[in-house]
């Protein structure tokens, strides 16, 4: 029996399709999370984070922790925030809105800026927000699924480090790393935290982030302890350094499967040019945004320059129901995902195109999506005004 | 190329063997998370749960949580004790130890009773414990992996039940769970939390978890937010809620590998009674025992009514170093584990006999184990006193 038989091309915001030799590390026989093969696996799973991150400062740190992209907030507020600290928070949908309520968990304080509706905050509202206020973090997402906005993480990182030079810039890459550029060291950003299932294209199961020396720093300053145990950077650091100088090391048992469904996604990544799977992404992103312009639909990320290269999020025509157009994309064998965003949630559909369904030249998943679309609309009565 | 070629038999105290069918479940193909044929697997899923750990009762709460055994201290740490509360910390070695440091990470003020090396608390002293001082929970490693020391539950539940009837009973089922009998309505358990690598037989990257009608009452009635984001019942419960009724419902990705891996696994468990099951981990760890004592080597767990049926914490001879006898049964074919609690960490060994090593009559693991043993004994120069 094939794992990969017949199946719908999955084009929601992630999970996304995978790759069989992907898959097929997830069934990697059992090896002991401290024996030599698979210490040997996870610290050289740890390095290669650094080229896809494109950090090359040694003091940058790496982790790869059993959980969901989620718990990359917990990491974030436990360790690089103290009760009663401020923090700016940069919202793009609900993901810019789930991480305020993270940092509130743990005494953060934060302040929301947002753009309207698929748009985006902009630098000098950012400016001016910092020069009210000391904020120990300004967190932004950089691709928010519920909404598609891409954000300028350039820009952004430049406007703290004019305004509040100290202030740590933290990125929620989960829906934007391994197809969107991050130029780590370049942009001086001082953390980004992500998760497998999307544009790096290994199953959902891990947290993976990367912290610049200054964050790690700011971690040894704290006052008090970490504000999480299983989220610690003081119960993790050691660890992730051990592993990745090929030790055995012991904190919580890591999931070897995942780590080497990991290891042979990001070797299939960094085979090529980063520049050209960010290319190629845009290439695709820019065929797809076409493609639903000339159906005459409207696209949620307002202006060109807010759109992610991950994703599209479609308004549906006036008299559409998601509950009926997605059943028939289903019925052409394309799945694509309902609203997030809680003022528009009813009204539009999305998705996803990162990975294999992008880069992989033998498959069609793209283009029958598009077909299946057109179809489908065309099936709910919709025809163009 | 076969995932499960050749390899050494993993016989350490977990991760352990795994059945074909389970790794291949880890190579499922991709799926959405809130699609109706995940939803329903994740469902069937967290219903399976129900009779693992024995409990009818509706009102028992299932979790299914991308993470490790580990996450599962801070979902009770971050849940159930607020801060300042007082914990009773049962411990029978390092992982006893490690739940303390949890709690105390939350606030929580944890008392600990330890037995000596190799020992456990005795009721009286629990019952006394329990009658100084109002503890909000109880909390028990029931086999401790760095001592191989099983707890009786029984006892310690109707000593609390006693004594304290309102303290809730928490139970670390990492490496006793689908090994060791648990019944969590008849002992009148409030949570037990574990991991799917140990006797469960699935891979590792999941929090698994179980609490009582009682403990999410004390939950609902806590006087502060949960100390957590990610590990909170607040964010989690409906979620395990609607899945189970076989609704789709979002706060983090699941792993849907690892939860189809995880069914697998439950399906082959429970399609034979567990009372089996139980009763033949009793008697390969009873064989495992009595070989260790014909070979003239004392056991960790001094007492027989102390010495769990999941593993076997063996003393090495005099004069064998544990560098010298792991690798000497690597190249016969057998991977045990080294030491872990502190003060005898390096004068003993830990074999690991859990899951289908014992189960599958097909698999030799546990006699290969002991003659390895034998031979690498000799080899190091050991002989019979």
């Amino acid at each position: 029996m094939s794992t990969q038989a017949s199946h719908p091309a999955l084009l929601i915001p992630g999970p996304i399709e995978f790759d069989d030799a992907v898959l097929q590390s997830m069934s990697h026989f059992s090896e002991s999370h401290v024996g030599p093969t698979f210490v040997n696996t996870f610290g050289e799973t740890l390095g290669l984070l650094r080229p896809l991150f494109q950090t090359t400062n040694p003091a940058s740190q790496p982790f790869v922790i059993s959980g969901s992209g989620t718990l990359g907030w917990d990491l974030v507020a436990a360790n690089l925030t103290e009760a009663g600290e401020d923090a700016l928070v940069l919202s793009t949908g609900y993901f810019g809105d789930s991480f305020a309520d993270c940092l509130a968990t743990y005494g953060a304080k934060p302040t929301k800026l947002e753009g309207p509706v698929g748009g985006r905050p902009q630098v000098p509202e950012i400016e001016k927000a910092l020069s009210e206020k000391k904020y120990k973090i300004v967190t932004v997402t950089h691709v928010d699924t519920s909404t598609g906005v891409v954000s300028d993480l350039k820009s952004i990182v430049q406007a703290v480090r004019k305004v509040s030079p100290e202030t740590l810039v933290i990125v929620d890459g989960v829906c934007s790393v391994a197809c969107e550029e991050i130029a780590f060291d370049e942009w001086d950003l001082d953390g980004v935290i992500t998760a497998p299932q999307k544009a790096i294209g290994c199953p959902a199961g891990l947290s993976i982030s990367m912290f610049s020396g200054r964050a790690m720093e700011v971690f040894k300053n704290r006052k008090t302890p970490p504000a999480s145990y299983f989220a610690s950077f003081k119960n993790w650091t050691p660890i992730m350094q051990n592993y990745e100088a090929k030790k055995p090391s012991y904190f919580a048992t890591p999931s070897p499967q995942l780590v080497h469904a990991l290891n042979t996604a990001l070797k299939q990544i960094l085979a090529r040019p980063l520049s050209e799977r960010f290319q190629k992404h845009k290439e695709v992103s820019d065929k797809v945004k076409k493609a639903v312009a000339d159906l005459g639909l409207k696209i949620v990320a307002t202006k060109p320059e807010d759109q992610s290269s991950a994703m599209t999020a479609i308004y549906l025509p006036d008299g559409v129901q998601i509950a009926n157009v997605l059943p028939k994309l289903a019925s052409r064998g394309v799945i694509f995902a309902g609203g997030l965003h809680k003022e528009i949630a009813t009204k539009y559909i999305r998705f996803g195109h990162m990975g294999v369904s992008v880069t992989d030249p033998a498959r069609t998943d793209i283009d029958n999506a598009l077909e299946a679309l057109k179809t489908s609309l065309a099936e709910c009565g919709y025809t163009k005004a």
